[in-house]
């Protein structure tokens, strides 16, 4: 697997106290799927009646297992639920085995916890293309039954994590007519050593009591504004999973129109989201991309893609370089709207180009000054309409390289 | 501009020989438009009656130069013609400024030249974002047009350079009817040294008598699939220029069915831009990537494309790993159509991955062993339809982040 990169310089401090969300418990084990001498499984038992929304990666070669979670997903029911996840090896682009993988876990998941087996949703993280040896999970789910504790969420963080650099943890609570419902949420993502795949696994839990199409449809919108306008490298895993649990256990009900709830619940997502751009694989820098004035909202997020992808561009944020040229040409490839001669561009609140050409006032020296920031915000306007939309990233450096051109041995 | 960098080490041994072809006459000259000591300016005199026929970037931000050939390309006329390029400066995001500069140089060019305005193709390549000092390069017309000679088309050729580690040529004769006709053709296009943009500009030039629309549709078609179907790092200039002019001196006439012309122009195309490849900043591999059985011919270009852009592969690549799982990751998220069960992958002749896992005969030292070759060959078969394509590129290597990390001081 190579050496572990060292700890991201853009790293939060330390991981987050997380609330304990009734209605969920936790446990880990060493199973041994690949690593040893950590844990490598976690599982979530949740309360009967537990409604579960999610959101998945669209990619073309998606595994099994996330193949078998949008199967499940969507329904209401009254039994219990369960996810489990392991780390060490994705499962993914192993055929018909993978088939048979997922459903040996969530058969045994369903008989270990006595919940139905379209309750079991299971993901998996680590090397492609080889079978997974399922048993060595299966044949710890009875220790992992026994030792689910309602306060472990830190070590499932742990559990999940594969080449991140720093566990994945936040958490919120909203007020809602005087009573407090909790979210916490982990995730793991971060890149790719090779032959990990950059997969990105995120679990969160409240315990507001949500109908499951209210849940899935406040997922579905903010996902589309936090962990779908974050990128590192365009690259796009088999197997991204996004799973929220409303255990309903505060007795709180939530409607389409908790509008503190939602908020509270986009919190947690965007942070969650921003964790993994700050993992982001050599990443020495965490840019923000505010796209404004696009003829709509698609087309702003389309131009913060491009710009937010750019080789180009990234390589120019790790040299500190304030290279506007660069950020033009993206714009002018995205294949969305723009007209060169109403473009304006600023690092910060310096107001780089405007109008298509170079700011007369326009100070070098200011924006090198701005550049050696690690938090850098790059704001375009493209003068044509109302569309907006912010998008996430880090820079691209000789760290990137190192991790994904290791070989393999 | 920071240092030169090192000759590409897939550069060609030497440039080669072109032949003259009648009608056209060359000249370069020292303008010092922002380089001292080299030729950055060239000048190209075409006979009367000489069609042209050309294609353009598809930015959204084009410079001035683009949409004033744009705007010219498509006439007949029994007019000479001209192509002016100067390096150094691109005139591109220069607002009002750079159209008045466009119009500054073709101006004086067709006063000069004794021909209409509007037969004169003008290119920049260089720093983007600087008004262009068009009136170094207007100073030295009356020197290009005396020094204008049949043979000078390599001195062209170095001329338009930027951060070409190599000067880039290519021709061939083809025999028609007995008779024979030659295709001589030069470029620029490497990618950029901070703050140069990536511009790829190509001329190119035969005896051969084609009609207007002929050589327009010929150029079309070929076009999408040379240049069009190279890549270095996905980003796209907004200065990229393809012309192609046809002099007629040889007096033999090219119709839609002239199959070898097509073809020789083809060779000629492909040549050009696979030597842009070669030039890849920081390459090390040129790669072809070859798909087939996709559901059609536009899909398998966009899961090769998918391919050589995705940085994971080309990290992969640049480490001499056959790492087949980040292909599947690649067309996975092409957005194209695929059957992860249906997939097969060949490094060379060996066979990596069969109908969705890996081939059970599969040798990791053998393929370790393929892939220490300068120049490689991925295959990838979808298994859906009769769609192909093949697509170039190079690895992402740490002398890329060298080059376009830079400072720009």
């Amino acid at each position: 697997m190579g050496a572990t990169p060292p700890l991201s310089p853009l790293a939060p401090s330390d991981f987050p106290d997380l609330p304990v969300i009734e209605g969920v418990s936790f446990a880990t084990a060493e199973a041994g799927v690949r690593y040893t001498g950590r844990p490598d499984v976690m599982l979530a038992k949740l309360v009967s009646a537990t409604t579960i929304a999610g959101a998945f990666t669209r990619s073309a070669t998606r595994s099994a297992a996330v193949l078998d979670c949008q199967e499940k997903i969507g329904q209401n029911s009254d039994a219990g639920a369960a996810i489990l996840v392991n780390s060490g090896n994705a499962n993914a682009f192993t055929g018909r085995n993978g088939t048979d993988a997922v459903k040996a876990l969530t058969e045994a998941t369903a008989k270990t916890l006595n919940i139905p087996e379209d309750r079991v949703f299971t993901s998996s993280t680590g090397v492609i293309g080889e079978a997974l040896p399922h048993q060595r999970i299966t044949d710890k789910l009875a220790e992992l039954s026994k030792a689910l504790a309602p306060g472990d969420i830190s070590a499932a963080a742990r559990a999940i994590m594969t080449t991140d650099t720093f566990p994945k943890g936040s958490s919120t609570t909203v007020t809602i007519d005087g009573q407090q419902v909790r979210i916490a949420g982990i995730a793991k993502g971060s890149g790719m050593i090779a032959p990990d795949m950059a997969t990105m696994l995120v679990y969160i839990f409240t315990d507001a009591a949500v109908d499951q199409p209210v849940l899935q449809s406040m997922v579905t919108a903010l996902n589309r504004k936090t962990f779908n306008c974050i990128t590192v490298d365009s690259d796009t895993s088999t197997s991204d999973t996004l799973l929220v649990a409303a255990t309903g256990a505060s007795g709180i009900r939530i409607t389409e129109s908790s509008v503190g709830f939602m908020e509270g619940l986009r919190q947690v997502m965007l942070d969650l989201a921003h964790q993994v751009v700050r993992d982001g694989e050599g990443a020495t820098k965490f840019v923000e991309i505010a796209v404004t004035g696009a003829a709509s909202d698609a087309e702003a997020r389309i131009h913060g893609m491009a710009i937010a992808n750019s080789p180009l561009v990234k390589t120019a944020i790790a040299g500190e370089d304030a290279n506007w040229g660069r950020i033009v040409m993206a714009i002018g490839k995205s294949g969305a709207r723009a007209d060169r001669d109403q473009l304006s561009i600023r690092f910060g609140d310096i107001l780089v180009a405007n109008e298509g050409w170079v700011n007369p006032d326009y100070s070098e020296d200011e924006a090198a000054a701005y550049m050696k920031n690690q938090e850098l915000e790059i704001h375009v306007d493209l003068g044509l309409g109302g569309g907006t939309a912010v998008v996430w990233t880090c820079d691209l450096t000789h760290g990137y390289i190192d991790i994904n051109a290791d070989y393999r041995s």
